[in-house]
């Protein structure tokens, strides 16, 4: 027995058999275009910056305020609903690992998700013990509801779809609520602000109903980690008693000061988002003429096929550029790209490489060039 | 059927019955002598505010990395290790709660910890489903090594104990590791640099071993969140598994640089451990003055109970005079304050109105007099 299958004897059992979530590559040192984490291109707020910095002081030696009454007050107010709505967590990769334990786990029931879908539901079902099933989404990548109409444990659906980028409108969102009435309908809205519609405003009608939204993407603050849920307040305690089962203090002092100001700024956000969605659109249609599929997108970013291209070869050769892009091998995309829509200039940085790498009387030396700039 | 059952019938079975951890008081306003969560009364070193001013910029809209290894890479240095022996989580309830579901989940054999210690470990038996068996302390409130020599699906003790404070000698804790070589030991480090031995020189040679630290009270950053735990790469491996099917990101970017100047300015750790430690022994000799049995404490609270008063009315006089002590409810406990020691001039203010409160000739109102100032 070596030293590592040693080590593991004393793993509770189960452990062995995790498969983890993989998040996607951080480069280290300068010069990335880094299209492949779905990351704001635009910096946070600046006020953001301001509310941190002034937090940056002896108080931090003091507990943050365990319930993050101040955040959940400035949340509440932004959806129009009170602080008993809402529940706070260390990103939503957390928030939703509270969800599927504290929610989600019904044995017999097995929970379901589309199979082509964010990659970590899973990866929560075996931490939790949790049965699922995949539900395909059709030709084109869409959900259809009626798929949804069976014995389930409960539905968890991020919308937009990520990897997809394909939003469910919000009367499919009520459809979806008023057919499942006997589980709960996680509402994953990671991408919500990049032009779908949130079912935010459900939440008072349905108290099924699990909204999770993250900051990480259209309010700049991955580095941070900050998110919420919105939910009926019965539905909120279920997630306390998990949260104040595991860590009373999940958000510290300075993403609770930060996060309360982005959600502040709203005419910041708006700015960014609305860049994004431009840039979105221009890029889709750079992708379309140079050979692309391209489903339509309301997230920040895109999910794309070549005609003739391998999605893991284009990666390989953007990486050589330094521009990184993600791709998942899971059956159904892993002929695919995803990417992260960034700056305009990033944008067209990515075409350019793009022409040039599918273009077959340019060599690839050529394209590479100013890969290593700074 | 009312509202809150309605929804409660949504949650996982199971959480109904969670007994959730009751952190101590943050009091909202000033004025107050905080004395009741172990926090450092010193501010966090004059470095990490300014390594952490220095990272609030546009890259807060990049994800940390998920893995930390800067700051493992320090932390390894700091105890003479390698990166493969440390695992980061967001506080140390968190890396607590990756070790009991990653470590000490296995069926039919229930963990053991100390009868009078961390409240928390039951809460993350209920939210695991982990069985488990509380060890009474002897009279003194001392753990007997033989009490731990039967079989069990692993051990978790505080050393310091909380909130005892006693401290196991590094001799007990060999012999500990050796006597229980079947299952892992968790030592709970969150006080061990106020006094006691920590068993990180232990790591290299036992590989059932975890030692949990926090920068919580010795470094000063409660509001930070950011913890370690030591272990053989084995055991950190399958902490991550946990961790990496939970979040992907738990320590932001503040946290991460934070922790590490903490780490690295060890000067300064040692001058505030120092001036706590100082202030911890001229108190408890003034309790014991004042009528207090106090127990010897290797940590950076006192726990004490009084000969002729109870400890739940000498919290609630306190409280009126605007200090915060813990009181816990806990069988054999219950008539014991825990005070953690704040500057020297928290420990004479609490000296001062302790001796007020308890002088039969002083009225009350004279005691409390001054308790509205700033």
């Amino acid at each position: 027995m070596d030293a590592a299958t040693l080590a593991s004897t004393y793993w509770s059992p189960g452990i062995r058999d995790l498969k983890a979530y993989v998040p996607g590559e951080q480069p280290r040192g300068e010069g990335w275009t880094k299209l492949n984490t779905n990351e704001s291109p635009y910096p946070p707020s600046p006020r953001v910056l301001e509310r941190i910095a002034a937090a940056v002081d002896a108080r931090l030696r003091l507990y943050p305020d365990p319930d993050g009454n101040e955040l959940r007050q400035t949340v509440a107010t932004t959806f129009g609903l009170t602080p008993a709505h809402v529940f706070l967590g260390n990103g939503s990769d957390e928030v939703l690992a509270h969800a599927f334990l504290g929610l989600l786990r019904h044995e017999g029931r097995p929970i379901l998700f589309p199979d082509v879908s964010y990659s970590f539901y899973p990866v929560y079902c075996g931490l939790y013990g949790i049965g699922y099933e995949r539900v395909a989404l059709d030709q084109r990548f869409q959900v259809r509801l009626s798929d949804y109409a069976r014995p389930n444990g409960g539905i968890v659906l991020p919308n937009p779809n990520a990897p997809t980028g394909i939003a469910l409108p919000l009367a499919d969102v009520r459809a979806l609520l008023v057919q499942n009435r006997h589980s709960v309908v996680v509402l994953d809205e990671a991408y919500v602000d990049f032009g779908a519609q949130s079912a935010a405003s459900l939440v008072a009608e349905f108290p099924h109903l699990l909204v999770v939204q993250t900051l990480s993407k259209s309010r700049a603050l991955a580095g941070l980690r900050a998110a919420f849920a919105l939910g009926d307040p019965g539905l909120i305690e279920g997630l306390e008693r998990v949260k104040n089962s595991f860590n009373s203090y999940p958000m510290d002092r300075l993403a609770l000061a930060g996060a309360q100001a982005a959600l502040e700024d709203r005419a910041y956000f708006e700015r960014i988002t609305g860049q994004v969605m431009q840039s979105r659109e221009w890029l889709r249609a750079q992708l379309v003429q140079l050979g692309f599929d391209c489903l339509p997108s309301s997230a920040n970013f895109l999910l794309a096929s070549h005609a003739t291209r391998r999605a893991a070869d284009l990666m390989a050769a953007l990486r050589e550029c330094r521009i990184l892009v993600r791709h998942f091998t899971q059956e159904r995309i892993a002929n695919h790209l995803r990417i992260s829509i960034g700056t305009q200039a990033e944008c067209e940085r990515l075409v350019d490489v793009l022409q040039a790498l599918l273009s077959p009387a340019q060599p690839v030396a050529s394209a590479i060039q100013g890969s290593t700039e700074p």
